[in-house]
This record gives structure tokens, C-alpha cells and sequence, in this order.
């Protein structure tokens, strides 16, 4: 039964836990009374008692769940956290961790690693000593690893002591509405699986977009940066799947096989100068935690291909940067236009924070003219209060399907590896070929180069 | 100069006057100051003088016409206005027609027989005694005939006085913004283009649904019935615009090449009881001028096909019918399902009263599960009161194309030739197989055989 698993969460006092995790485990409380998950473990180094936490985390509830606070419902979950204080750095602390699990009568396990991932490893040499650990199942945040070499390590590590099976690499952009809704659009419609081919699209471009900067998270990002905090995971996560074949059923690992194929056919830019801008906010450098001389990218667009039947020629655009104009992280499909004056059909899925479907496509312009102009349509999946607060968000999925032991959404280490490998080769270019890091200002829409890039091109960015 | 032209209305007095020429031409009095359109002859039997018919006109505009009323271009219109009081039947009378328009110094001519086309002959006998009458154009409303030899014979008759160019054969549906705009939507974009065919597309319907029953025009109807007045004509032009292969150019001669090559691949239905279903509303034959054993049909549902590359195969469905549930003239395309379980793609074009274009196709279910559901996107040309008081109607395109001597949006002889024979065969084969003529009740959507018909072959008709 799931509902013996003990849900343990690493970093219980980080931003993580407390803008998401403890969100969706009130949301999961008031949705279904909170079956999966019976008892709740947070693990921090911070002088909190568990009635301490509860408070804390009924703030967070308040400001950021997205069910509405209702008093018994946040007693119902704050019974089941339990505040345990210690520090996962310090190895000797798990003995002391195993000693309060079995006072609890704690058997079957769920660790939720919401940490930065270079403390993976020493949390699992701690668990070394916990009874039953190793029976458990592990949630792992991204991004995995740091690049491939240490991603590779990482999950050596982590499968010698956890069953295959168990590990659950979360990538939350999976349990996004709109990204698991890509599928369905594109194979469930003939007028869009029809021309979902470099022979009908001009252009695909993946677009994540954000309005904060860095916040509190100065430190881990400046070691990594917008190519592998975002791109490297979420962003071609998001590409195979508006680029694979369709699978041959609706089994997890067909998916997964035809995912593969597209991280496998992507090819290198040629010249990385024309393919590729990086870009920093201006004040990044005095962000807190950031070094001063920092050369981390905050925005990074490139321009790739998938060399395979269906997508030779074309190119998907990337982008993603923080400090900008909006938080908009949406794919368009642009097709290819019937003639040169013409502007092309756009099928735009918009996965936040709207959810919805946009498209344009081309009519007469009403009157006596034959002009073309474009008839815009829009549907709009979250714009109904109904649907806003009925649709689960993704972490409150990620958990269930945890609990459940449904692998379905979560990435696969060939996933992981084969995408490292991709982002270390372009870094390995870009670093080679000096593309320049463009400073861009707070609030615009990233550098201007990323705009030239497109325009060298002939396209332009859907916005 | 055309606007030396003098516009003659056949049937001054008549519905289709006092509905739509007149509201016409203060419409276009009002958009572009009636450069077109500088004298107008109204000619009529009833006793009326020039300032007793523009009284009656004007009580016309302010209820018809889709611009407001304003008096002074009322006034402006008013004084083009001449009534002519005269019986068209009569011959000896277009002798004083002939001295009228000397004395006004007429020299080019316009003639719009707004009559009954039995009337078509005569009129053009008594022209003969008009001084440059031969020379003038003359517009012609539907039906053209009343079969194919009546057709034929007239179609004769008018080529033998007025030289071909001259003759517009008026299809006031050609005139339609949502009908011009067909083609646009069809070749402009690669989402529709790609799949308009009997691969990708389940089957396409067209109806033209009333709201209204024959009023005055029950001798005529009665003669006539729901094949001639609307199939025969209408529907069968948008037929074929729906179903041509992309003209050449933008040429009328290239489009009506590829309509016509439609009308010929028109193939019969071998068994008419399964392909038909006609009805007369209940109260009909009550109707003034109307036989009291009347079986002539006021409901028209037919399933036919083009039998070439592209359609082989699948069924085109046309319906049109009197004292229906709604007005509304429209196209839906039902595109193949990609799964058993899965409801079609449907592109719905929305002739009229509305204008747009609604698109329904499939997404996921918001939630846990993976059902699908539809999106239901509506485009609305006519819905912003901008565009709706904009877009000129029918009518007055088509009387400033006569003007101007543009000959695309009218019908050819060979078209009407061709939808005439088809009719003509259909109708003879029906009389033999004996299709019944269901009644149905006024204000409902038609006979229940209608949609028994689609049923029969696994479809039903889009609503």
C-alpha cells in the first residue's frame, strides 16, 4: 500500500520546499483528503520545532497553494509534518536520522532531494545508514548533475544504492498541462499531423521566459547557468517531445524510445557564432552569492536542428533568460507560407502561465479587397476560475504519481545523459568559437542579438 | 465612363427591390457617394409618379439598407430616381421606354431583370425596340430557367441580342464575404490545404437553412422547389469552390475552368432513395399562389460526389430548406477521425447571417486524465460592429462590378448549363425511384429523414 510510505524531504527549509512542496501536499490534503501521503518528514538544519515548522508552513500555504486556506484542512496536514533537525552534510547525523525512523515505525521510504545536486551524493552515503532506505524510492530535483561527467557519477552513485526503478528524476515541466497536452494536439489532429514536418514548418521555436533574476538561488546559478539550469532539462524535455515520432502506444517506454531518437539526432551547429547568443542581466554580478566577475549566461537562444527524415533543414529556435519583460513559457509552430507576401499559419501552445492554444491562419481581409490578413483564435485552457483551480499543478502530480510508483513523467537517465552530452559539446563550441555574453537590461526582452539571430535567418520570435 | 450608365431595374416594384437593390445603392450612394450609379429607371405596371415611388423607397432604406439612414443621402438617391410606369409584358409599350430614354438622353444602358425568368424573353423582345439597348449589359437574377431546355433556350435568346460579355447572371451568394473568402482560406494556409481531400477529410456538408417560407413568391416557388431555387444555383457554386483544384491565377477565367471540371465530375447517386431526402413544410400548400396538392419540395438534403483524384469517395452532404429552426448558410468540413474514439477535426466557414470561421479539434482533458476533448475556437468577421456596418453586401458588389464590367463573381452559361443538367438528372431519377416527400414541421430543422440519411452512413449534420 503507498499510504505506508513516509515522505521525506532534504532542504525542508529551502525555497523549493516552501514556494512548492508544501503547496502541493496542502493542495493534495484538500483534493483527496491527502491519501497518498500519511506522513511527512522535513529535514533541516535550522533551530525549528515541528509546531515551529507548522507555522512557518502554514504561511506558505496561505501565500502560495493554489486551493484557497481553509483552517481544517491545514490542521489536517501540519498533524502529519514532523520537524527533524540535522545537518545532511554531517554523515554521523543519519545514525541519528535511523534511530528516529524506527521510533516511528517509518518502513517505506520516499526521499525528496529538493537540495542543490552536488549534496546528492553525501545524502546517499548518509542513508547508507538508515534500515530500509535502500528499499525506498528518490526524488531528485534537477538539473542532474552539472555536467556530464559529474551527471554520469551522480547517477552511478545513486543507482548503486537505489533500485532502478526507484529513482525519480523530477522535471516539473513534465507534469505541466500543456506539455503532457502536446502530445494529444499533435497526434489526435489530422490538419496538424498532417504537416508536422520541415516540408510544411518554416520554424519551431521553445520560448521560456522569466521576470525574477537569480533571487536566492545566486550561488547554484552562477555555476550553472540559463543553458543548463533551464535548457538542458526542461527545454529538451519539451523539444523531443514536439519532435519524436509518435509512439507506438501510450507506455511510458515507447515514449521515452522515440524521445530518445530526437536527443540522439541532434546535430551541432556548424559555426556556434551564428547558432547561439548568450546573454547576462545587467546587475547580475551583483546579485547575492554571485561572483563579481562572473561570465554566466542568464539567456541563452540557440538555433539547432534534429537530423532526421522528418526535421532535416529546419530549425528549432531555443531561448530562455530571467530578468525579462514576462513570464511566458510557450512553443510555436510556424508554418511555412503559401507564398512570399503571405504570413505564415502559427499554432502557438501556450504552457504558462496561460494554458491554451493560440492560432492564426490566413483569411481574405473583409471588403472588396483580396488582401490576406490573419483570423487569430484562442483557446484558452486555464482562463475559466473552473479549470484553474481543478487542474492539479505540476508538482502535486509529480508526488501522486510517486506515491504510485507511476514513472510515466519523470526523465530517464538515457534521457539525461544524452542531453548533457549535447549541452557540454555546444559549451565546448562556444567556448572555442568566444561567443560573446551580451548584456542585457532588466525587464526587456533579452539581448538584441537573439532578435539578429533570427532575422539573419529570415524569421523573427513569435511573441 | 461607366458612370454614363443608366441603371433600368425590371420589376421596380418587386421583393427583391424594395429588399436589396434599392437598400443597395443607398448603401452605395452613402460609401462612395454613388459615383457608380448616376441615374436609376424604375420601371413598374403600378400607378405610380417619381416622388409617390421614391416615398416608398425611402421607407425601404430606413427598414433594409445596413448603413443608417440619413436624409440628405437619401435625398442625393432620391433624385437619381425616375419611375417609369409601364407592362413589360406588353410590347408596344417599350416604344415609350425607347422616346422616355431619348428624351433623358440615355445612350449606355444597364438593365436588371428583377422579374421571374419567364419574364427573361419577353423583356429582351420588347429591348429589340430600344435604341441601343443591344449594346447596354443586363443582369439577370436566378434561377437561371426553369430546367436545362428552358435554360438553354433563354440563354439563346439573350446571347442572340446582347453580345456575351454584357450578360451578368447574377448568383448574389458569389457576392458573399465568407463565400470569397473560401478560396483564401483554403490556399492561403497549409493546415487546410494539405489535408482537403478524400484522404484527410471524413465528409464535407453545406446548408443553407431558412428561417422564412415563400411569403409572396408562392407562384414562383411552387413551380420551382428547393433544387432549383437554392441547389441548382448557390449551393452548387459553393460545391464548387469548396471542391475546385487551386486556379492557376487569380483569373476568373482559371477559377471558372476549375469549377466547371468540378460540375463535371458530378456523379450521380445510383440508388436516389439513399441519396436524397425531400420535404415540404406542413402548412405549405396553403401558401398564397401556392397548388393546394402541391408536391413540390421545400427541403432538399442530397449525398453526392466528385468523382476525380481528390474527392473519390467521399460524400459531399447539401441540404437547404424553408421554415427551419434558423437562418444560416454554412460549410463544415469533418476532417477524419485519427482514432475510433476520437471526435473529428471540424472547420465550420460561416456564410451567413454570421461571418467566421469556428474550428474545433482535439486536446487532452485538463486534469489527470488523458481523455480528449474539444477546443472549440470561434473567428467572427461579422461580430465587431466595425466590420459588419464595413463589409459591403452582396448586392452592392455586384451591381458596382456590373458597373465597372468585372465579370468574376458571376455565373457562366456553361456552369449554369452543367448544374442544370445534374439537376435535371436527379430529378428525373427521383420522380422514377419514387422519393417520397416527408412534411415536417414549420420552425423545426427539417424532416427526421434528413438526418436518418447521414446516420445511415455513420455521419450526422453539423450544428
Amino acid at each position: 500500500m503507498y499510504n505506508e510510505q513516509v515522505f521525506t524531504i532534504f532542504g525542508g527549509t529551502g525555497d523549493l520546499t516552501f514556494r512548492k512542496l508544501i503547496p502541493a501536499l496542502y493542495n493534495m490534503e484538500m483534493a483527496d483528503g491527502g491519501e497518498y501521503c500519511p506522513r511527512i518528514v522535513v529535514i533541516g538544519r535550522r533551530e525549528y520545532t515541528s509546531s515551529m515548522y507548522r507555522e512557518k508552513a502554514r504561511d506558505w500555504v496561505e501565500k502560495f497553494a493554489r486551493l484557497s486556506y481553509k483552517e481544517e484542512v491545514y490542521e489536517k496536514l501540519a498533524e502529519k509534518i514532523v520537524y527533524y533537525r540535522m545537518d545532511f552534510t554531517d554523515e554521523a547525523s543519519y545514525e541519528g536520522l535511523d534511530a528516529f525512523y524506527r521510533e516511528m515505525g517509518a518502513k517505506k521510504h520516499i526521499f525528496y532531494f529538493a537540495v542543490a545536486p552536488r549534496f546528492f551524493e553525501i545524502i546517499v552515503s548518509g542513508l547508507h545508514k538508515v534500515d530500509g532506505a535502500r528499499d525506498g524510492k528518490v526524488v531528485l530535483e534537477k538539473p542532474f548533475g552539472e555536467d556530464l561527467a559529474a551527471a554520469a557519477r551522480l547517477n552511478e552513485e545513486m543507482e548503486g544504492f537505489f533500485s532502478q526503478g526507484h529513482i525519480y528524476r523530477i522535471d516539473h515541466y513534465l507534469g505541466k498541462e500543456m506539455v503532457r497536452n502536446i502530445q494529444t494536439i499533435r497526434f489526435a489532429n489530422p490538419i496538424f499531423s498532417n504537416v508536422w514536418d520541415a516540408g510544411h514548418i518554416e520554424c519551431i521555436q521553445i520560448s521560456a521566459m522569466e521576470e525574477v533574476g537569480v533571487e536566492s538561488r545566486g550561488g547554484y546559478y552562477d555555476r550553472s547557468g540559463a543553458l543548463k539550469d533551464m535548457m538542458q532539462n526542461h527545454l529538451f524535455q519539451i523539444l523531443t517531445i514536439v519532435a519524436m515520432e509518435q509512439p507506438k502506444s501510450q507506455e511510458v517506454e515507447d515514449m521515452h524510445r522515440e524521445q530518445m531518437k530526437v536527443l540522439e539526432a541532434l546535430s551541432l551547429p556548424e559555426n556556434i557564432s551564428e547558432s547561439m547568443v548568450l546573454g547576462q542581466y545587467d546587475g547580475y554580478r551583483k546579485e547575492p552569492s554571485v561572483r563579481a566577475d562572473s561570465s554566466t549566461e542568464t539567456y541563452a537562444a540557440v538555433r539547432l536542428f534534429v537530423d532526421n527524415d522528418r526535421w532535416r533543414g529546419m530549425p528549432f529556435y531555443i531561448r530562455t533568460g530571467k530578468k525579462l519583460d514576462k513570464r511566458e513559457m510557450q512553443v510555436a509552430v510556424v508554418f511555412k507560407s503559401p507564398a512570399p507576401d503571405i504570413e505564415p499559419d502559427i499554432l502557438n501552445i501556450k504552457i504558462q502561465p496561460t494554458e491554451g492554444v493560440y492560432l492564426q491562419f490566413n483569411i481574405k481581409k473583409p471588403g472588396e479587397s483580396v488582401d490576406v490578413i490573419q483570423a487569430k483564435m484562442d483557446f484558452c485552457q486555464s482562463c475559466s476560475s473552473v479549470n484553474q483551480t481543478n487542474t492539479p499543478e505540476a508538482y502535486e502530480r509529480l508526488i501522486a504519481a510517486c506515491f504510485k510508483g507511476e514513472r510515466s513523467w519523470f526523465s530517464k537517465w538515457d534521457q539525461i545523459e544524452a542531453s548533457w552530452k549535447y549541452v557540454d559539446a555546444i559549451r565546448d563550441k562556444y567556448r572555442l568559437g568566444g561567443v560573446p555574453i551580451h548584456v542585457y537590461k532588466p525587464g526587456s526582452d533579452g539581448p538584441d542579438a537573439a532578435e539578429q539571430l533570427l532575422n539573419s535567418y529570415g524569421h523573427s520570435w513569435f511573441d
